[in-house]
């Protein structure tokens, strides 16, 4: 079999893994059938089992550990720097389009927030922001914290594209957000629990507005330095 | 050096000449210095030149053609589905909201094409519309076609992510939409031409509104399926 007719097989063969966990609803950290059981159900030989889950460890859809098995990755299959935004060499254009991109999706997600948040959900951002501040009056890098308030407002939202959109947006404009500027991270406490409260009283309106100010804030960051 | 030490410097040096690329403009199709010359630059040994290589052909940043050399991929870096879109189980939801994003950005990118686009771009725009009437009237699959028209329309808009991003959005709503429906082809055909000649005047109004239009159409066969 030539190269490109086994890539091609492996290419299929990953194709009928994913279908497999959709199907049967596997989540991060849940185990895989192994090799064995694997070639028999796609009917296929081990070597293409082997090789399509080589390919989707590669996608970060699975992850291999020695000795226990084939498990559904932590990280969604959502790969490095998936956008390619690594090869842009103006970084300074490229904060101002991510930032772009945010504004565009952000205020109408938390919008929706406000209509579609579960109450563990409004829970959990409330924890956020609590988490934020005090990892902001610790003085340590808050961006971690940060990406998690706006991917949960995201799940909240019920959208199924954004918050696996999200993250690779904000890990990648973060680099030109002058952190140590204090009145950016006042705005930043103060706005995330404005947001929070709109979408814990289920206020669209005011939940868009919040986060659309946010943003632009952060956008005038970004634009004067 | 243990496997993780391994890993971490492959990474480094991969980051390493992600810059290179970036520094020196090299595009799609441009060739690298090879392994040696690679080596002797980053000051690192010929085998993590090697390993760093690989991991950016996983990721389709470069693709290595034996005996020619190492060359920037025509992928720009994009993955297969880096979105981890194939885990998510409701294809018909994930349709609805790859559609709500998608109508999020593009009026607005439409609208900013049509301030933005060079003489050329509204060139390429008229000869894709034409492209797509043929391919349809031909009875052919249209859906290449009808990205390259979207992502043409997002680089003359001038910003840098949305052109990385659409091709993900369209390629993974594709499935749900009925290519033989015969309504839909035909408001594909004129709604593209209005979309164009909104361009062509630089009028940024009616870019947005045709492009919003086109979108919400195709969202209401997705929704009726």
């Amino acid at each position: 079999m030539g190269a490109s007719q086994s890539h091609g097989l492996s290419e299929k063969v990953s194709q009928d893994i994913l279908e497999y966990i959709a199907r049967n609803g596997l989540q991060p950290g849940d185990r895989l059938p192994n090799e064995y059981e694997l070639a028999g159900m796609l009917q296929v030989g081990r070597s293409s089992v082997r090789e399509a889950v080589k390919l989707l460890v590669s996608r970060n859809v699975l992850v291999v550990r020695q000795g226990a098995g084939t498990f559904v990755s932590q990280k969604r299959g959502i790969t490095e720097d998936p956008l390619g935004l690594s090869l842009i060499p103006d970084k300074h254009r490229l904060a101002r389009d991510l930032m772009e991109v945010r504004i565009l999706l952000e205020p109408q997600i938390a919008a929706a927030a406000a209509q579609n948040a579960a109450a563990g959900e409004v829970e959990q951002l409330e924890q956020l922001c609590a988490q934020t501040e005090q990892t902001i009056r610790a003085g340590e890098p808050h961006l971690q914290k940060d990406i998690e308030f706006h991917t949960c407002i995201a799940r909240s939202s019920k959208n199924l594209v954004v918050p696996q959109l999200l993250p690779i947006l904000q890990k990648a404009i973060e680099v030109f957000i002058d952190v140590t500027n204090s009145s950016l991270l006042e705005e930043t406490i103060a706005t995330h629990r404005e947001i929070t409260e709109a979408i814990r009283r289920r206020d669209a309106a005011a939940a868009h507005d919040a986060m659309y100010l946010h943003l632009i804030y952060n956008r005038r960051q970004i634009l004067t330095r």
